[in-house]
């Protein structure tokens, strides 16, 4: 199959992530305006992301809820739980691991690195702090291809490559700061001060 | 002067970051090629945006730190410091309000709310947390704009709704929930969970 565009994947992550929480509620179908309401991604757009894979609701009944389940996270491989590596054990880190979210959705945060001595050997949750450095010994074992960088900025470069050393492929980079990746590598950034100023403009 | 397509507003965004964190050091002028390098946005690209706002670097010179600077906040409404509140003061409240770039970038966290009655009254860093039932009466001496939501889900649109009724107008939302806010309130959403699931799909 070609790579699905950038949008189309952000969609389907949303409608993944709204399948998901589903899963408590005795649900069988979701129909594409019940989609709508709930992820405010229009109807029509949901019935044609998924027809491009070749999934079809029924007229008056809807999606099967398990089956388009398992259909997107095929298509964005979070079938399996994935081992996930953290770096920077700060504020947000913290936030992160904490997070019960991530888990439930198939991203099982593993291992958490830092730099300072005075974190290393303590607990973060239910994690055991990790000198950075022992990085890609410890990586052989945990075998994680995502990780995430919420370090400060003047260190994300450098963590960025002992990670790509690592092993790592795809990173989630929270370090206001440009990273380089070689290719191959996928890096995604958010940038909460970014965030403020793009929101910023709409006001007035 | 039109609307400026998003993109755009993401890239003068990122090119003001950069400037911001520029101050520090002794330098006049910038080159698109040094933009490109730091940003990772092509130098083709930051010419032809800086042209769309009649800004134009000097051949072999480049452009005026100072005055693309404050041409670009001028733009994105970023000259002031501007008051923000948060909602949630829980590990990712901690981690906002514990992050001192906001503030360096002209975004100031005033206030921090929760619903919880064994926060409320406890510091948050430098602020103490209020309860959320008060936040109305409280925006009127403060006149924030800007709001932050960290809440869970559930909370997400009860939150949201207060915020509009106290008379925010934009919102960065991290509760992984779809959020609706009436005509004239922008709502930017960040979600851990849809960052991670979209970087997924390009392991293999």
């Amino acid at each position: 199959m070609n790579r699905v565009p950038l949008p189309t994947l952000e969609r389907l992550a949303t409608y993944l992530r709204y399948l998901n929480e589903l899963e408590s509620r005795e649900m069988e179908t979701i129909s594409s305006a019940a989609m709508e309401e709930a992820t405010g991604i229009n109807a029509a757009q949901f019935r044609k992301d998924l027809s491009y894979f070749g999934e079809f609701g029924k007229p008056g009944i809807g999606y099967n809820i398990a089956e388009l389940k398992q259909r997107i996270a095929e298509i964005l491989k979070t079938e399996h739980e994935q081992p996930v590596i953290l770096v920077g054990a700060g504020n947000l880190g913290s936030a992160l691991v904490g997070y019960n979210g991530l888990r439930r959705h198939n991203f099982n945060i593993v291992a958490a690195f830092d730099n300072n001595y005075n974190k290393i050997g303590r607990q973060l949750w239910d994690l055991e702090i990790l000198d950075v450095n022992d990085l890609k010994t410890a990586n052989e074992s945990l075998g994680a291809k995502i990780a995430i960088v919420a370090v400060p900025a003047p260190a994300a470069q450098k963590v960025v490559d002992m990670l790509v050393e690592a092993g790592v492929k795809v990173i989630l980079n929270f370090a206001p700061t440009a990273i380089r990746a070689p290719k191959g590598v996928v890096v995604r950034n958010v940038c909460f001060i970014q965030e403020l100023t793009v929101l910023s403009y709409y006001l007035d």
